[in-house]
């Protein structure tokens, strides 16, 4: 069932021993929304704990640092920016069934739990939430703001792409009023910094970057040989599928990341008009209109395959 | 003498047949505010004209494609976003001493227009020229409001860095509500979108940059010749700056373009807070704490040399 804020604020104010379910490869605006979720539920005085699937990647830990929270048998179960229980990894067995509220912006969100607070014209789940902290009153920290700062910005590309909202920008003007927020240094570590071992790998895109389709289609693909040689983990990998639309003949994008179990991990990028969502769903996979993913068991030719014929049929 | 909206406004409402200055090497800003400021004088009937000492390059031309105006005497000389009439280039030698109206937001503006308004905790000049003409009350277009933005996103880093005010985030915000800028395709066109021949340039970073100081200096150093053999016009390496302190031990970056004339154009970048605008003045240049530049008229050697020890002073 959808439910609108003054829903949710109800939820939220009878809930106990809360556990937030973020989705697996945590990002800036799932890490963010649930830190900064369960921020607002100490402020209600519920207790909480945020979970994940992975570890979270220690460029995040300025939003980690206060700890996920201590262990106790939940009550309430919660779910921030997760569209489709699947992405919840180990967490689908325990909690998928049960889910009591969904707090997200995907528009393939699979509307499995009990009630779901929907905003899908949001530029991310941290906008939402920030809106029903001040719909409901309560005190926003400056470490609150902090995670949900930090989930619009990632989630926008740092207010660049087309799903930024109006509001996100609005948003980001309180926090830096009002909660003197360090906005600069969180985007560079968000957006620039990164190690030597990343850097030496983007002067490996120029290489590595093959375009199908008459230039088109954009595919680099990443290999866990080609990350052990260059010392870097799947997550540094995470801000990189821009990348791939750089160039202005460019439609569509793909970054290729090889996970330990051999499984690529796409993530589609769309430069202007296709709509990368569909095509993910039509390979098992979601998403929004630019910027989407899914998953390929196969070995990397029949995996690069497969996708140069799904682009394919999407720009036909 | 420095004015107020109120002064400027009188001076813009009596101006006639007037020409806006931009400064060499020009930026989104310079052409944004110069184009965005000459929809604003078409508004109030005043014919102008947008001059720049170099051509304006081929990434603006969405800003500057319906041309700079034709050509008269001017009457009224205004510039924009120049702190120094050195800036000017060939037209500090025509208008230098005679520039009744500059709008500016750099600190170290000399002040040597008849009325200078200097705002200099604004994110842009573009973002003063906005709330001028709310001020003013006069029409502000798709056209201007897509100058306008423009200038404040490369100004901001697109909303990345310190110099991003909560006021521009606000401007953003009424910009894609009111006027329906077409945001993320100026955005990909500004920081996205690169040739071929950037791509690969940005693939030879990795081996060009260069630590000193304990890493906590990096420069690159790209050379006329190294362009040449790229296929890169030095215009193409403009927002090159940031790459230069993506390394987490890297306090100040240095970009060192060389200009036909055999001249190092040098784009400073802080991390933190090393302020670079005191560096680049020691040594004959100027700009903002954390963005900043000067021109080194030597060989490679001696110019790396002359801004590894002015650094090294600064760091001390």
């Amino acid at each position: 069932m959808f439910v609108d804020f003054s829903e949710t604020e109800k939820f939220l104010r009878n809930c106990k021993d809360a556990v937030i379910i973020t989705h697996r490869s945590p990002d800036g605006d799932c890490i963010g929304a649930g830190f900064g979720l369960k921020d607002i539920l100490e402020q209600l005085g519920v207790r909480s704990r945020v979970v994940c699937h992975d570890v979270f990647p220690a460029r995040y830990s300025f939003l980690t640092e206060n700890g996920a929270g201590e262990d106790f048998e939940p009550q309430s179960i919660i779910a921030v920016d997760i569209a489709d229980v699947k992405l919840m990894g180990r967490y689908e067995e325990i909690y998928g069934g049960k889910v009591q509220l969904c707090i997200d912006h995907h528009i393939s969100n699979k509307n499995y739990a009990e009630k779901t607070l929907l905003r899908a014209d949001a530029t991310a789940a941290c906008e939402i939430i920030y809106d029903l902290a001040k719909y409901m009153g309560v005190t926003i920290t400056k470490h609150c703001a902090t995670c949900l700062y930090t989930g619009i910005a990632t989630d926008s590309g740092c207010f660049k792409y087309d799903c930024t909202t109006p509001r996100a920008h609005e948003i980001a003007a309180e926090m830096m009023r009002k909660y003197d927020i360090n906005f600069a240094r969180i985007n560079r570590y968000m957006f620039d910094v990164k190690s030597e071992g990343r850097m030496r790998l983007e002067g490996k895109i120029a290489e590595l970057m093959e375009l199908y389709l008459d230039g088109k289609l954009a595919i680099v693909a990443i290999t866990q040989d080609m990350m052990k040689d260059m010392g870097v983990e799947i997550d540094e990998l995470e801000g990189f599928a821009p990348i791939t639309i750089q160039l202005e003949t460019t439609e569509v994008g793909i970054l290729m990341r090889q996970r330990e179990d051999g499984v690529f991990k796409c993530s589609f990028r769309s430069a202007n008009d296709v709509n990368v969502s569909e095509i993910c769903q039509s390979i098992g996979g979601g998403g929004h209109a630019k910027a989407a993913g899914c998953t390929i068991d196969a070995d990397l030719d029949s995996a690069k395959k497969m996708l140069i014929e799904a682009v394919e049929r999407a720009l036909n």
